[in-house]
């Protein structure tokens, strides 16, 4: 249950009315937009008289109930779009943010290197795995802290600001000068690591799970965002389905849904969802067209000796032929990238 | 295996290699392109010498095996994209061709409004159900016979080709004013159907199946060509996952995958794969972008009274804007619309 | 919605209780049980007043609400399990019928062979196909009508009654000896062939589509009950799923499920379902404990050599094997093999 | 690479063979057997020369190739199965073992009475979750440390062993009492957690993920019996299809194919596989039938007032009726229940 406040009412209304609330036994969400302030009522609301709230209480517009197990992702408390930033780096409405670099970080130089090439092509953020999930034990598991530390140097040298997986919360302080922290596809539902995310204040980017659906996302991010932390980014990458040709199945219908449906941002990897280098560009191209805000996408210098991935890598010439073609693209849709 | 003869080889040359083949028991494609032409052996390749074939023919430029089960639908056999043709409409390489119309025709008035009204808008082709595979014995099975002729009247009346989906091979003869024939997702794998259609002159518009692969598309546009027909045009209309939140799941990455592993045609459907209007705009522009050869949509003149499927159906309205749109984007694309 | 007649009714009254609602645009579907008779209403019964009906009609004991599409085949409408027979063997509560075979007819010596050897270990009726459909051109697609007449000698030599798969409704008439129509999994959803079948009086076997949910299947067995042969037997083969390590899914809870929702005999096929010969015993083990009503299975005299699908195919050696097995846990079930 | 070693060879000169390959940089898994004592090799075998080896070394009886990416759980290096105990209860080959009990534990009340209750009619570990892991962060999410309290009150009560989920690796201590740590199926490729019950020397319950292939099951019960731990049982809880009338489908299949290339235990999960109490008897018998060592399932002393899948849970009364008919079925099969 939502209740939309009057305009004018102050600050101190608001906290009354929610003191009240929280007092009867409710958790509250509070949505403050441009157009309006929301709060959101979680608990059993079966039994409260929606319109009795309303005649009654002197501080709201109106009310309406959520049908959705999600409420402080959904677009009915929040109905702007936000934007999460990062420095001077925007996620959301209005940009269409390229973040790029290798699936892992191999050495300095490598990072380095990768850093410099993707951002002067027009990646605003830089992408490197230091800590890697990998289906078997004996591949490479990443460079770990180590990694972190040549993420970090990469950040220096270009100004870049960086994204990289945590594996779990344990590792939440070695990610100290990370940007964005990354919750890779097979932690989706890892809600203690969720929960622990929730009390940062950095931006989380919370990739779907390749057997999740589009709730199931949501109620991950709707973890995140009721422990405190609103600063979420959502990632489509793929599904599994039966189709074997390739390693994912793209699913765009999921970037228009989740939009809809969340004050959000959501970019989507082209990389991980196909697989296959040749299909990047044009997923790419799709993706931007279809609406999402952004694009998480493999860029490496020499992908045939990639560590990981390299088969769906673009090297950084097709990434940067690749990025003049999407700046042309963003201007038609009227985006920033 | 595929041989690609010397560029000064006359016809009659070819007609005698191939019924040297013929003679010892393989079938033969013949693919005549504008760089070269190609003989396909179909049969058991495994024991004949490719190198020994390519130095003493006489004939032969040189020669590859294929490791596709596919042979005639294959881009190594025909590296020239087809355009197939109805009419002066073409679909294929520089051509982003809309298909457009109701899911059922539901009287010669409703037919001819919506076509008047979309061949303004842009479509190239008239969509319309007469014979409607329905999951329901109870639900509303077409108006049949009678719904090919609405849709020949509306032909008449604004010289739009028409497609529409055969259900079966005894229905051929009263196809005959159909200008492309439909092979419907449930019947992608009906082979009895695919072979009678191979024997037939006109284009069939093959839709794959929502559990079946995309090499399973290919096979299945092989019994088509291969018995004689190659004016196939495939048709990504969304697959069967486990989300629920849409109808099917839009495989966009199947559309580039087709393109490069065929020489025919590729459109793609959003209505059907999404089942959701406000899904169908962003996606259409998604499958311009990702290099489709066109589009097939669902415009009703009245949605919600629609006898099938109304959700998913625009509007006449929301059918013009979106061409607008798309008018725009496939300049940008170097297509002509 | 289904009404109950009272138990005293005249088969005069039930007539008369029919035309009337017929007269009114309804379709009914009349399903006399052990029980009792109940008359089933198709059509829109929205506005029709269920506790007027049995208060005034003076025949009916009383009414329901039928809220799945499938109503003839609803073990609410028919409460008892139907048994098909064709000649004295019968399909369904209290019987675990064997059906078992190759997978293509290759000669009358094969077929004769084979024949004769699964009777012996305990098979009821005798698979093999004529007609193939596959997924190439290019592989053997059955002996066709001279494989029909393989089948009828192998009948007429043991006894046993066949079952072969149909490919559309134009072979009607080729299917006259055949005991048991089988449905591919393929045409499950070509209604047409659906609808002819519904016309027939012999026993329909209709396999669930490996993309088919359980209520499409119901349906799917609604087009032939309610044309009017209501002597169907349900087969789960297994669905498609992302697992690449069988040839798809068994899905037994489909068995338990049917069962429940409808009144048709169920069977499975653990050697389609599979695709592996060694987990066809376990399997046809566990179709037995769910609670099937039948096994089909494929057994060949070389499987080695078979023409198709000799990788999922016991011998016969095999098949014998697992018979002493099933008659054991048969009798544990209180069913006869 | 495994090596078979010569029956005669004595401890010492099976050391000196390790050291000598763990000297080049090979990773190697010892494993002793009835029969035999295998030395797998980990690392990049290609250039070894198997045939120079097995006659040179003088320990070895013959070597073979690994095609499989899992070692330490493959067949192929330990042929014998592994029986897991816990107290003097076993897993593994001879038995069929049953854990049951609630989806949460409620109350130390509710977990004695149910503990009681399900060891009389003959389970043999009890289950009941601590931690619970939802996809909203407004569901119950268990009674967490104090649900560990109960369920050693339990434990004490009745001597059965406890059995309960861990949600990440910080937990591992709290987790002293519990007698095996199951891995809930969103954890199964939780990597961290899985290297860190490598460690640990109790047994480990390793449910599959619900879109987890049975090879991708193996490599993470690899991660865990690479890391030192063998005590490994998997187990098959239902995969997510495109079915949605069942929770999950229950893969039987992949329980023969997970013991045709595992020596490890293999137990399902009926109540997860389905979601339907009605569905769990039936299930359970073909789970038994298909060869499983054991069955996890849900029971209740009050299903309708669960704070958790009531829906799924058997009561009491219907646990017992269960394990009546298994426990004569299991007599059939040979095993111990």
């Amino acid at each position: 249950m939502v209740f939309i406040m009057n305009p004018d009412v102050t600050r101190e209304q608001i906290n009354t009315f929610i003191s009240g609330w929280e007092n009867k036994g409710f958790s509250t969400i509070l949505s403050v937009g441009t157009e309006h302030t929301a709060v959101c009522l979680i608990g059993n609301t079966a039994a409260v008289d929606l319109d009795h709230v309303v005649q009654t209480s002197g501080v709201v517009l109106y009310g309406k109930r959520i049908t959705e197990r999600y409420k402080a992702v959904n677009r009915v408390v929040h109905e702007d779009n936000t934007i999460v930033r990062t420095g001077d780096i925007c996620i959301g409405e209005g940009y269409f943010t390229v973040i790029a670099g290798p699936c892992s970080v191999e050495s300095e130089d490598q990072i380095i290197q990768i850093a410099k090439s993707v951002k002067t092509s027009g990646a605003r953020i830089l992408r490197g795995g230091a800590f890697k999930p990998r289906t078997s034990p004996y591949d490479f598991q990443g460079k770990k802290a180590e990694g972190l530390e040549m993420l970090s140097a990469a950040k220096k040298e270009t100004g870049l600001p960086i994204v990289t997986e945590i594996m779990n919360q344990t590792q939440i302080d070695l990610f100290e000068d990370v940007d964005i922290v990354q919750v890779g596809a097979r932690n989706m539902q890892n809600f203690d690591l969720l929960k622990a995310l929730g009390s940062l204040k950095k931006p989380v980017l919370l990739k779907r799970g390749p057997a999740n659906t589009i709730d199931e996302l949501l109620m991950s991010a709707e973890y995140i965002v009721s422990s405190g932390n609103d600063n979420v980014i959502l990632c489509e990458r793929g599904i599994r389905s039966f189709e074997t040709m390739t390693r994912n199945t793209l699913d765009l219908s999921a970037v228009v849904l989740l939009k809809q449906k969340s004050h959000l941002p959501v970019i989507a990897d082209p990389s991980h969802a196909s697989g296959i280098r040749s299909l990047v560009p044009p997923l790419a191209k799709a993706i931007l067209a279809v609406g999402a805000d952004g694009l998480m996408v493999e860029a490496h210098n020499n992908p045939a000796a990639a560590l990981c991935d390299g088969a769906q890598s673009l090297d950084l010439d097709q990434f940067d032929t690749l990025m003049r073609d999407l700046k042309n693209r963003a201007q038609t849709e009227g985006k920033i990238i």
